[in-house]
């Protein structure tokens, strides 16, 4: 038997063990955006620090100017360094009467077809994902004394919470947290038979804007027509957003956006995704976006321009017939490859300020800004995961684009100058962020395992 | 000295017996939409009857499913017979704090310059307005025994409030209201010198929409650009009621709407009016409506669309990358000459239908309509009128259009068939519906002896 194997074993034999240490975190209310919470949230630092010093991390709870980080070192082995990231914070949990259990008492719930999963806040975002790492390098040293590589646990409190407190970390402690690669388990399988490797994400440039005209609310019976109507002056300007093949229609926007490698696209061909599946999911079915592109492209690979928000006059019940002061609108736009989000929000603004007439002004509200980040996926690091998890799982496992944003990945490739490798067990349906968060205990489990594997495949 | 003379000597020498019937009416709280006020309000109703009683009317209260109506005749006299419209309920007086007086403690008020306004709530809208006419009837009745002309006078108490039972009590009573003229009483002057007869008001049709897409908010990271977002679909909506000369595009629009005759077009010319201070006045400069049309045809003789509200997705503090199930706006077209509302409401909702994805709906719903008035200002009770008003003031009345709509003028033209002589004596800055409404002395003093010579004038 090899140690692999004899990790394995000890892994699937333990698993009352890694259960009972995941809830102990779980029971603890780490909600970092409400202060009420601010003393729990650091003690749950403290448990993480103390867990890993059980394994033999040299492990200690760093203070910031916010909730703490938790960093653990263990300098064993040879072969390539890692630093894995997760969070430690969750989601508040509001509305309660939602949850059908206490969302700080985690139970496991077998279904009728005898599938089980962990429900509770944080079971799958983070503090599930994270142990599987924690719980696979506690395997290893059980087994071997030591882990096949040296790795450092890099845990934040504030990742639910705007992370503003990362960054200046990152600098403060540069040397200390350098490695080969970097490890992050906060992202979802490709479907619940199939792992995957999250070797893109998008960025993100976001914008709020407030249009301006009358110095006070006009009476669209009297000023109608006669007066700039703020509301169609925004109108305006979002519906000239994108032009009628759903392209976004800022200059220079498709600047630095190349077609995507054929390696690439034959992949995303080779995967089992079915575009009238994911938009009928949510009750749509007819693709939205640029006219030629396919779902997968639409959401993972080509830039992509939102109005999440936009509002003016009157909007309660009944009726109004108001020419309003002001209209305003906070609209975002999704990155890729090397679009620059500085060069994004100055076209934006130039867009809007071509449709403000003489006599009415415009606002502006930056928020946050990150580029796009792609890896090279013929790396060794990614070859290796790769081939780990598809030992684990039996089915190839897939590199996949993400829509959305983590700006710690974004954060580490640039402080750290090193490949991040995401790899996570969540599954689409886990209800992260909203009540009766879940996990599936074979994420858990099987999740445990994938990382021996990967450790061991990385040190080879 | 003519009766007409004698008349005005009256008036004159009884202003503060007129003052003080006003300041009585102005005291009870007729406040009409607030149920706590009903008895206070069917109060003010009964001061009216017993008011007109003493000037010899026939007075009495009737009752509606609301608030009563107060209704008086007087049979004196030949020539044709008028029904006066006004009405004794008033708007509540919220916020509180913002007034400077008790609203419902009137007051007279002298400025530096000597002039004198009333103030407290009502005294504009429309208590102070309608008895303008009843002190110019009990003049007449004091100085000859009789009126000029037959009067019948109709005052409501729920014009603040809905005004749901005049329709009605107009149908159950054609013919005791029936009347060669209506006369109103509230509206304003052209300006504080200049007395006026509004001859146009414009048609309303009201809408509100709400477009769905996905049957759930959704993370605009993970299916932005594939997922319809509702907001992207109101602002094409929208942007596109507007052309590029902001004309409305909706199909046959312009469909009963002529050029202005030329009497009209050339008595409107020679108005004072500024654009640039009238938008001024609320901090605008440039006219946003039909090119190649003035401000005052934007305002009162051309239809008009404007969105009234709008609203979709995050509109809170900060930023949400959400792309909304739904977005929703409040749109009213303003319409004159012969629009019908029924077929602009149909062209609007293919306009909207056009625009929805087919994986995407809409909900419509109908927030009134009515039809535009305008009457022949060749007609003898408005030449009459305007002479009257003319010799009043010193200055040539004029015949202005009406941008907004009183309902109660379409209901008397449709279902008694006559024509409407609107005159009032009400300024811009009169603050009505807000705190410290007021009405000029002036406004009072000269409106009771307007309306004395409009009586003889119409009885000639």
């Amino acid at each position: 038997m090899s140690d692999l194997e004899k990790v394995l074993a000890t892994i699937d034999a333990d698993m009352d063990g890694a259960l009972e240490r995941l809830f102990a975190t779980l029971r603890l209310k780490s909600i970092s955006t409400d202060p009420d919470y601010a003393a729990e949230t650091r003690a749950c630092a403290e448990w993480h620090a103390k867990d890993l010093a059980e394994i033999g991390f040299e492990a200690s709870v760093r203070d910031t100017a916010g909730h703490p980080m938790v960093v653990g070192h263990q300098r064993d082995g040879s072969g390539p360094s890692v630093l894995f990231y997760g969070h430690y914070d969750v989601q508040p949990v509001d509305p309660l009467e939602l949850w059908e259990n206490d969302p700080f008492d985690p139970k496991i719930i077998t279904r009728p077809d005898g599938s089980k999963m962990l429900v509770g806040r944080g079971t799958a975002d983070d503090k599930g994902q994270l142990m599987t790492f924690v719980e696979a390098c506690r395997a290893w040293k059980k087994v071997t004394g030591k882990l096949p590589i040296p790795v450092t646990i890099l845990l934040e409190g504030e990742e639910e919470s705007g992370g503003v407190n990362l960054p200046p970390f990152l600098d403060a402690n540069l040397e200390e947290l350098r490695a080969d690669y970097a490890l992050i388990c906060d992202t979802n399988m490709w479907d619940k038979a199939t792992p995957a490797i999250t070797t893109s994400l998008r960025g993100l440039c976001g914008e709020e804007i407030v249009v301006r005209a009358a110095d006070r609310d006009l009476h669209s019976g009297f000023y109608g027509s006669a007066a700039s109507n703020p509301n169609h002056i925004l109108a305006r300007i979002l519906a000239d957003l994108h032009d009628d093949t759903g392209r976004v229609t800022l200059a220079g926007f498709y600047d630095g956006v190349p077609e995507l490698p054929e390696s690439l696209k034959e992949s995303w061909a080779k995967l089992d995704f079915d575009p009238a599946e994911f938009l009928g999911e949510v009750g749509l079915s007819v693709p939205a976006g640029e006219e030629g592109r396919s779902v997968l492209e639409m959401t993972w690979s080509r830039p992509t321009a939102e109005v999440n928000g936009m509002g003016g006059g009157y909007q309660g019940a009944g009726f109004k017939t108001v020419i309003p002061a002001e209209a305003h609108a906070k609209v975002s736009f999704r990155l890729v490859f090397d679009q620059d989000p500085h060069k994004v929000r100055a076209a934006f603004r130039d867009h809007v300020k071509a449709r403000i007439p003489a006599d009415c002004s415009v606002e502006f509200h930056e928020h946050g800004s990150g580029t796009a980040v792609a890896f090279d996926t013929s790396g060794p690091a990614f070859q290796k995961a790769q081939g780990a998890l598809t030992d684990e799982w039996g089915k190839d496992a897939a590199f996949v684009g993400g829509g959305g944003s983590i700006p710690v990945t974004t954060l580490i490739k640039t402080k750290l100058g090193v490949d991040v490798v995401m790899v996570g067990f969540g599954l689409a349906d886990d209800r992260i962020h909203s009540p009766n968060e879940k996990y599936e205990l074979e994420s858990f489990h099987k999740g445990i395992r994938s990382w021996a594997r990967i450790l061991a495949a990385l040190a080879e």
